[in-house]
């Protein structure tokens, strides 16, 4: 089975974009996922082609119509699941990537100006998404992530050798540092331990600095990675 | 001052990509910003023109040369910050994208494969920003992301009448939800209080649901914006 991906966009121009390059544009020209850019705008039914009206209560900016919107999704819903691009959605997560990853692919709602008339998340089966804190122009910038995100996980696309088991997140903790040759550059060398050869004490270190850079680095994700270790999630106040 | 953002990558052909559609693809046409991508390629020194080994102490993956990446970044520095994107990297939020935009620009690097040389962080004065807590195929997306972000904050590119002061993550929650025409959809109608024309009453109810979205959506946010209001970091296990 393909990952099939269909994007729902006012510029669907944008695709495949980064994604036709590099790993994610080989594995797309493989034929390991599949990519549809559907225009919204085809599903207007007036002879503007509107998609968008003035926010109700007043405002700047304009909101993306909910039965233009739904007429889009319903038109190409099937058993995938369907995601809306929104900075009021569920931080998107590592583990969710690859839940995607492992399902038959996505519906991505990509929206644009102050976003989506609110109803229709309350008449569809929408999941929510944000990928960070922080506003974009528009959904698009989030589908490309969340599909590089997913297409790189698929079989077959970085090979066998970097499953990606060791990388950031996999393990609820940030990867460990990487040096490669030169040995010596600036005066810097690369830890001694690193050229030991002896792979348990390598092993050991990277283990330690994992956890070392996560602790000083994101101490919000070594939080919940040391609660998650004892089998439950920290209550408030207990540390 | 133009904002002016260089990307250091080993995929330039990937910019501007989306960045040259749409508002900011509009305001790049018009001088508000501009792009310069670089080959860190370039910037390598041996006839195979390699800009990468494998990881000292063993592993998948290739790993980015210090020395090489750090000519690249030598070749393009001035005053602006250097950015990594990468997932070791501090959480991007809203407030580093408005600072960033009020700057003269960004020079961004993008990683590829497992990441750069760690020595080159300690090396040079480079701020590792992650665009969230998931792995990408490098970190091209990110720069773009990073760069939609900052130019939609750009003076004369969302225009006056959308400053973004009531978006999501400015006022440190989510922006409430919008509604618009038609009144009626599936049976569903739009928020009385929204067509009574009484903007008192409009704008505490607004305020209401973004506190109670926040809330419900997104306890990290609300336990931050509710410390933030009293002037000081709420202690652990303090309500």
């Amino acid at each position: 089975m393909t990952f099939a991906a269909t994007v729902l966009t006012l510029y669907p121009e944008m695709f495949p974009g980064p994604l036709g390059l590099s790993l994610a544009g080989r594995a797309l020209g493989e034929g390991r996922w599949s990519l549809d850019a559907v225009n919204i705008r085809d599903f207007a039914t007036d002879k503007h082609r509107s998609v968008d009206d003035t926010p109700a209560g007043g405002g700047a900016g304009m909101v993306l119509r909910a039965d233009v919107v739904a007429r889009a999704i319903d038109h190409v819903a099937d058993d995938r699941p369907v995601l809306a691009m929104t900075p009021r959605g569920a931080p998107l997560t590592q583990a969710r990537v690859r839940s995607l990853a492992a399902g038959p692919g996505a519906v991505i709602l990509c929206g644009r100006f102050e976003g989506f008339d609110e109803r229709l998340f309350e008449a569809r089966a929408i999941e929510e998404v944000a990928i960070g804190d922080y506003v974009l122009s528009g959904g698009e910038m989030g589908a490309l992530v969340l599909l590089d995100a997913c297409v790189r996980l698929l079989p077959g696309v970085m090979g066998a050798a970097s499953s990606g088991d060791e990388e950031s997140f996999e393990s609820g903790l940030l990867e460990y540092p990487h040096y490669t040759r030169p040995y010596e550059w600036e005066g810097r060398t690369i830890p001694e331990v690193l050229r030991s050869g002896d792979h348990a004490k390598i092993a050991a270190w990277r283990k330690q600095r994992a956890e070392d850079d996560t602790r000083l680095r994101r101490p919000d994700l070594w939080e919940r990675h040391s609660g998650a270790r004892v089998g439950r999630p920290l209550a408030r106040g207990e540390d």
